[in-house]
């Protein structure tokens, strides 16, 4: 089948073309198309990749990537809540916009397209409950979550007409990432482990009591390739699910970083809360009730722990830096 | 204040204008526009009154009507439920993106103008308790209410910004409509009383069990000036509000017919069910949790034979005829 991921270059998009091009992927993947703002590097493989530098909102792009032979589409391209909270415009254009125009050209160009997009945590907001489950409304407290909310509900609608087979994921915050901080407002989540590892001091902009919902890359990854892999009919009563995450207060990530790396560590992690950060990032949910996910048998991580070996494993090379 | 009403050569829209030039209304107009895709009747009165036509959705337009001493936008603008379905992208691109233009003048060209918006009980749809409150999330069954849901979330984002003072209102079938039956999916509701009076038989295409969430055309424009004569403290913590209604069955429909005007006249209402259309309406609740709304002072109807009497007296100049 042919398979097209946006946000190829970005850190999930680029994990999950390796993921797809390995021996044991649960896709039968025939031909790769990479797309983002630059073009991604297409990693070596025994079927065709292509890889397209592309603005997803011009008009004609989506176009370009989605022809009629294509089987699955995984829209992972956003611009992520701290830039698009500052730039509204570009934000709408990229997470609202450029998702309409990619669910046109299903409808326009292919036949039913599987449609699998990452959706967040932060679509809620304002006064929640302890776990909203999926029946609970978004009212989301970002320009990015809102965005990501119609999203939601446009590829519901495709979904609904027939003209894409719409499968949206709700992503918990995935953290540990690799490379260096982006402009998510929840970047500190993986700060807290990589920079410590790297020696270097992380400053963390919210008190140790505020807890978050996040889930490892690997688990991300693999979620996600599942939620494409499903039968059309697992998705057809509720398009939109929320997956599984652990919930994890920072000051417990920073205890974790202690149990597996040293006190030493653990010592480069400094508070500094940021009231308009911590307000923003307060009103997301720290735990999602994931029942309906995890009958569909997607994947749950078990321990931070775990998420900071799976870091030193992927990232560091299995090795704890002696620093 | 300047008052613009869009979609106000409709049915509610030009009892809305003509409840705003009243002498009695709660707002303070000195001038009013009157929006349509085609140029509104201006009824007399003691302000100006300019009436517009537009299609809203075209480049440029919103900010023709949206001027910087503008203070209250009504907007009622919609293709109704019926044709929305048939076609797909007029409905979306007059229920969202003309909603998105006006929202995007009302930012560039105004001061945080207040904006009321017109949404509707369907952007409930599929599973749902016997009534949903603003809580619930909206699964909408139909492309005219997922628009709907998609633009509430738009106008809630852009009240959080501070670029309007969004108010959002969602009302239930407004019923009995004079004139001839409109394309909505529910104009049944209004058939059922209309056509026994005027002498004509009303086909049903719902079963008599079939209940709708409905009320009256004097008290939805009562509180959609009710929603913008506010304070703009009531509707910061929730921009979105379900307005009050009644719960009847269309058998309870043709019951209250018999009791208001005799059963002859009753007798003219037949049940033709239509699975498809049945289907759709069965999946719109027959009741929402409107505790909201009446503690922001919102006002309900008592009864639907009270709705049968005010289509009498205000349509039918208060004479049932003799048939």
């Amino acid at each position: 089948m042919k398979v097209v991921i946006t946000g190829a270059a970005g850190f999930l998009g680029s994990r999950l073309a390796k993921a797809l091009l390995s021996s044991n992927s649960s896709l039968a993947v025939s031909e790769l198309v990479l797309v983002d703002v630059t073009a991604p590097g297409a990693p070596p493989a025994r079927v065709p990749v292509r890889a397209v530098a592309l603005d997803l909102a011009a008009p004609g792009a989506a176009e370009q990537i989605i022809e009629p032979d294509t089987a699955v589409v995984f829209h992972l391209a956003a611009i992520v809540s701290g830039n698009a909270e500052k730039d509204f415009d570009l934000g709408f254009r990229v997470n609202f916009d450029a998702t309409r125009a990619l669910l046109e050209a299903a409808r326009r160009r292919a036949n039913n397209v599987i449609f699998v997009m990452s959706s967040t945590v932060a679509v809620y907001g304002g006064k929640l409950p302890d776990a909203p489950d999926e029946d609970f409304a978004p009212m989301p407290q970002t320009s990015y979550g809102c965005a990501k909310a119609m999203a939601e509900l446009l590829a519901r609608e495709y979904g609904r007409r027939g003209w894409a087979d719409a499968r949206v994921v709700r992503l918990p915050t995935v953290a540990v990432r690799g490379g260096s901080a982006n402009t998510a407002i929840s970047s500190f989540a993986s700060d807290i482990v990589r920079e410590p590892l790297a020696g270097r001091a992380a400053v963390v902009p919210v008190p140790p009591e505020l807890r978050m919902w996040v889930s490892g890359p690997a688990t991300a990854v693999h979620n996600l390739v599942h939620a494409a892999a499903l039968p059309a009919e697992a998705w057809r009563a509720r398009r939109v699910v929320s997956l599984p995450g652990l919930t994890v207060a920072t000051g417990e990530m920073a205890a974790a970083l202690a149990r597996v790396c040293g006190a030493a560590c653990a010592a480069r992690v400094r508070w500094a809360p940021d009231a308009a950060l911590a307000a923003m990032m307060g009103s997301v949910p720290a735990r999602l009730a994931a029942h309906a996910a995890l009958r569909l048998g997607f994947r749950e991580d078990q321990s931070y722990d775990d998420l900071i070996r799976e870091y030193i494993r992927d990232d560091l090379g299995g090795r704890v830096p002696q620093l």
